[in-house]
């Protein structure tokens, strides 16, 4: 099966013209998942609550949600793509799959980085899994990566691909994601933006680019330049991400022993 | 205040070699707190019970132990390193930590690599930390690396310092201290050894070396060659290890969010 991801330069509040820009992207493309950056079709550097109750949407029938479902339904594929989302008088920072038959689920979330605390809320649904005819996927969004509990929740509660959009500043993550798949042994596609924001006087945003596509062994299968436009595909074989054998003694999730690991459900004040 | 690791290759079943050779180590050697490799003073390739029984010792009253607080207390110095351990029937892949006034401590392996698991018992002590005059250090032993509840856990338990005993054979491991490091914040001194083992036929263990010591913003402070024999030393600044803020809104230990963390204390079967 084959995924891929998209890394382009989002134009901020430009909805339209960015929904265009993946219609052409996905044109001639040839695969059966495709995950998109966070905050794709909004642009990342939100200056009020104004702004984003402008550009947040419903994920049940919002515009963007309503093009994904179309792309998804016209070429049969799935996608995992990042928006703000409007539940109520509450925003999240969500991303949504979408499949043949429409829209599966909603990921919010969890670990919010630096101003998105000024106008979102954490994310409340966890790390959800979903099953799907090409594999189960779940989904984490940019910062959440640095928490090793977030990948191996996805993992233990059984992604085989973890679809991962970004819109990454920090230099850490592309170099960091081998190791996170590796420990998990899953698949993961990390759909970064390129590009910089500069909305608010003095603290210009570069996204650093450079999205990419792991193996449940570690290996790199494919990576973007930091600041090209890039649909970057690779070919996955999920058998490799069922596997958590290391040595015919050694099993990764079998070994672990979760009686020595009760200090991570402890929270810090 | 220093912290150093000395990388050599232990001869298997030579331990009063091995101590001798630990002590003409450090003979002229100025640091604080010294990790040895894992097994430093036996050799890690048991064939039989019958070997890890002749080759364990009681923590209490060792002859190991008995050097390591002889050493700890002639030089002022805090040692963690790595032991064969006998307790009743059980044996143990354990590390000790001496101090100046004496044994302060055991640690056991929680996480068995390959065929350990014939000889030994899987660890029962947790991650411990110990608050010692020259910093709050945890221990975990080799593959425990790969589990990243381990270093997780001893972070979250207050562990400035991580000791790491180690005798790897993977070549993952030195890749990935860093961002062990990183995403907890804490100093790491990874213990390896040299040398190949070649005691059951066909199976011989080549050990890779590159013992290094990495700071909580993951930068490798130092590092050991892959077959050479070296004494580490790097200058620790463990306030840099308290401080978990990332800029003035993400600290990352704040920021987790345990109760979507609930996966983590599945047991696989």
């Amino acid at each position: 099966m084959k995924a891929g991801c998209y890394q382009f330069d989002p134009a901020f509040g430009e909805k339209e013209e960015n929904l265009n820009r993946v219609a052409s992207a996905l044109k001639n493309a040839d695969l059966n998942l495709l995950v998109l950056p966070e905050f794709f079709a909004t642009g990342y550097q939100f200056r009020s609550k104004d702004e984003v109750a402008e550009l947040s949407e419903s994920v049940k029938s919002g515009q963007t949600t309503e093009f994904l479902c179309g792309m998804s339904r016209e070429k049969g594929i799935y996608i995992v793509a990042g928006l703000p989302e409007r539940d109520g008088d509450k925003f999240y920072n969500s991303a949504i799959l979408t499949g043949p038959d429409g829209l599966m689920g909603v990921y919010r979330k969890t670990h919010l980085y630096f101003e998105e605390k000024l106008y979102f809320s954490p994310g409340d649904t966890g790390f959800k899994v979903w099953d799907t005819e090409i594999g189960r996927i779940g989904i984490m969004i940019c910062f959440d990566w640095f928490f090793p509990e977030a990948m191996r929740c996805l993992a233990l509660n059984g992604a085989e691909i973890v679809a991962h959009p970004s819109n990454l500043v920090l230099p850490h993550c592309p170099g960091a994601m081998p190791l996170r798949c590796l420990e998990n042994r899953v698949y993961a596609i990390t759909a970064n933006r390129i590009g910089t924001e500069d909305r608010t006087e003095g603290k210009p945003l570069k996204f650093i680019g450079q999205s990419l596509i792991v193996s449940p062994r570690g290996e790199v299968l494919a990576n973007a330049p930091a600041e090209e436009e890039t649909l970057l595909i690779a070919e996955l074989d999920l058998k490799s991400a069922r596997d958590k054998t290391l040595n015919p003694l050694n099993d990764i999730f079998k070994d672990r022993m979760p009686e020595a690991y009760e200090a991570i459900l402890k929270k810090e004040r």
